[in-house]
């Protein structure tokens, strides 16, 4: 295969901190969620992972049911310490006959601890009891805090909110092509000092070992002072590029992936933020341009970004490819 | 119009963030507040808008009054459903007959379960009522921990606190002109490291085409180690600046804006603060020169910065101008 | 004199933040805590203040009363409120009968809703004592919510914790002179990357005006890696300086300022910290040297750091000056 | 000895925090845990302890420990308050006859005032004991803001998860040796633009005194773009190295030590985080290389990290000590 006596003149870099052993590594190297595609193994579970970063990762609607389930755990746990250790222990329980009444006062008794909330209807006597309702409320307090902290942790996390167009696509650039892809912010947030870095991972054969090697893509613009519209990342495919020459069907075999990283400041966080998301070959759209996204307000006073429109393209042929057409 | 062609030695930029598309982008760049003059569309409201960035912006008085018409609809919702479940459920409720005799004693059981007050008088009995109630006090917990957070995040949210003259002046320095605008914090708060960075948006006419140009204002200044008093950002008008050879007329004509954005690091928040702002055409005062803003105290022990003083200037008349008038 | 002349064939620089204008500036411009030797007016007070900086910055003994003062104020306030709709409608307060009892009554019911331990021995009834009792638990979490940040605030605030020797040394420095301080961190924090900048304030006559000039003092070494033993920051009083051939009394007589910042990032707190201090010219030592400040400890094992000894120096006579004498 | 001399040539660097004077500082510098081998006396343990450093860095049994303590010692503390203003002040603890039974009473009315629970079967009369019980519930309120501050500080303190190597390897490397170690995150973080900085500390005799020299260890690459998979650390010891020319005997009598310092962002706590250690002589490994620690899924879809072999390594002999045995 030519491709990688053809790049032969390019540098290549190796502080991607992914490996040149494409033997070693499997799949895509980054996910489109900008997660790698790792896993990891040989120290337990919970050495390995972060609680930290699971719970303020996970989708909300699992966050608050995990919230839910262990909160009915944990009563349903002092329930059965306070059943055993007597309901006669527990004033204003005492009308509670069967093993399910006196289980159930047990159990909201045990919430009303937890949460602090107290009533007193129900209130605990005795040594044994009032020591376990004594730990419960400061047991809860604590979980309380962690879950504020959690909740706090949650909605505070420094996030770019970053929009990437779904394809990369090469489109028509000066006299040649660019590959461009397109990305805005969708919340009402402002990023200042917005950096872009675009690397390209090429599966190549060198001899009979297959290899995996890394560029850089220069872009033409590759840092914005302020990210309020749309910004398209182009990058010229010209002599210099190590895309420089790759006809639609070579870019098919190449298995390549194109790593995209986004950083800036955010205002509101008052932080650095970092999107990251890659796109494999299937993603590259040959011949293909971006529609505009914005537009001025009828009223001529402000603009108009169209999120929906991120994606929008309209199909371009290539003089060279016409021809063979 | 020859301006844009007299602009045409120098450099324009173009990683503002913003198009040079002057026809799809309506109004100023940015409000003086510092935000965008923008609005998004395209995907659901909820989706574009982070609910955290909001809260924390809000005005404090609507802050305060959303999360008190929040506690309202809670307690009347979980009132409506221990009404429905029975208010007999409500041990110590019982005298209540009428209808909103009974409502009101289930709206404040509510609102004492939600706060974890839980006073007693009214506690709740039964398996649904004590679930529900059990429900509820978990939920005020998950709330009023998303609502200390928010109030923390508020009032710890590291912010500039910068002051900024209501105007630009165009005033003597050297032997020409120079553009200035004067900012000072207003707090007891203190910026190291403060960098200014101040752009020119010009929408000039280039073929029968509007288009926006951005150019760098270079300052004497561009950078101060502390920004204790009062700072005078100062762009000479010399043959390197885009003004060169303005006339009064020419930059009412212009519809030009000035962006100026500042950032630092605070001292007491320990993290790097930003504040923009933006100026049109019409903020620009043409002859006139800042009076000074701060002066030593009368014992002569510390200095004294009068902050009703930042946009304190006289008029000036250019001698070019005196001899037109 | 001469003092003005000598030096203006050193670049002094005007990136300070301070004016150069001494007859409108008073004192000291940086006091020995760090903050600016300056009073902002103009503005009203409380627009004028950061509540936030304030409450994070004042001595924790105030805080702590603040805090208490605060909580019988409003406690205080309800009181009246309860009192005034009627001591009645708080149940289990009925045997209270003088007004000294029912305002207690209504103070400390006052205090058990605020803080949401709401025992219930009294608690309220009817719609006006009720709704009050409602808003006064969410404003006991609102108040709570905030009080809990700002003490997270204060103790997780990311601070330098360095310890400044009281005086400038003038020591003997390879075949001349240095101008000497010394730093240590005084608590179990590690500080990296840590940056030194010393900037001297002369205010000299110029002509009949008197002028504050500033100038950069190098620093042998201005950044170290680790900032772990005590450092010396040492300036070399060589011809590059601008104290290069001061006398003892030139010094005594320049009425001089040497304002000192370090910067750096704390493991713990994984933040940039940074602390600031001034020295004037009656803080200088002339003729003395820094004694070792750590040690060998007698087991070999570790190194001991007295931080007491962060002034120890012994005093040490200069040829020229001996020779005079 | 020869080693000093050899060394000569080479730039020895003094911006490392740690003095040259091996004779006053006892021990390694740097533990392997990355604290400084230092301890500091001569102002008092509270003041030179930052209480916040401690907790944030407590074991977590030790921590949890500590909180249910103090819990403890609070309730005892007011227990006896209570009981000395007299337990006929607690309404509902009339029962309580014997001395072991209204302690306990005051005990647990104590507790749930301080979680705020308040059941209210028991609840203070009188003035005096409602001023107590009004005291603890703030203070408890108070207490427990720290707690949740700390709990928080805790879990969202950013780190960066790093695993060593336990050796240092004298590894083959291009036509000579290199020193390697390596490094892998262990949990679900991810790391981007990641330092490292490798400082070598020599303890060498200069003439008749025992100075520390501090070298900095060039790196094949110093810095990645993203910490994903393994990265190991190459030093190659060729001309330029400090290590150039030592053999397995000299490196262990040089008492060398090697400073480690790895900085980077992490994108969940969107933080800078920093991670150190150090290798003394005893952790090189003369004549081994690494074996590989991560590979490629059976299916191909995605690359398997096995942290177990962080260490994993094989013994390799160098052709010269090969002769030599």
């Amino acid at each position: 295969m030519a491709l990688s006596s053809q790049k032969s003149r390019l540098r290549d870099i190796n502080n991607t901190g992914f490996g040149p052993n494409s033997s070693v590594e499997g799949g895509r190297l980054i996910n489109s969620d900008g997660s790698t595609n790792l896993r990891k193994r040989g120290i337990p579970l919970w050495e390995r992972t972060s609680i930290y970063h699971t719970l303020l990762k996970m989708e909300r609607s699992y966050f608050f049911l995990s919230i839910f389930v262990f909160y009915t755990i944990i009563n349903i746990s002092f329930a059965i310490v306070y059943f055993m250790t007597g309901v006669e222990h527990l004033v204003g329980a005492e009308t509670a006959k069967t093993f399910f009444e006196q289980f159930s006062e047990a159990f909201f008794f045990s919430s009303q601890t937890l949460t602090t909330v107290g009533y007193g209807r129900v209130a605990p006597t005795g040594m044994l009891t009032n020591c376990i309702a004594s730990l419960e409320s400061l047991l809860g307090i604590l979980v309380f805090a962690v879950v504020t902290g959690l909740i706090y942790g949650r909605f505070s996390r420094p996030r770019a909110y970053l929009l990437f167009s779904n394809n990369l696509l090469i489109a028509p650039y000066k006299q040649g092509k660019a590959l461009m892809l397109r990305i805005a912010t969708y919340k009402n947030n402002h990023l200042t000092d917005v950096e872009a870095n675009v690397t390209l991972a090429l599966h190549v054969n060198e001899g009979d070992k297959k290899v995996t090697r890394f560029y850089p893509l220069n872009l033409e613009i590759s840092k914005v002072n302020s990210l309020a519209l749309s910004w398209t990342l182009v990058h010229d495919i010209n002599e210099e590029s190590p895309l420089y020459g790759y006809t639609k069907e070579q870019i098919a075999d190449s298995k390549m992936e194109v790593i995209v990283n986004i950083k800036g400041f955010d205002d509101h966080f008052s932080n650095m933020v970092q999107q990251r998301t890659s796109y494999t070959y299937k993603q590259v759209e040959y011949g293909a341009r971006f529609l505009p996204m914005f537009e001025r307000a009828t009223d001529g006073e402000y603009t108009l970004l169209e999120l929906d429109k991120i994606n929008a393209h309209e199909p371009y042929v290539f003089e060279e490819d016409a021809v063979v057409a």
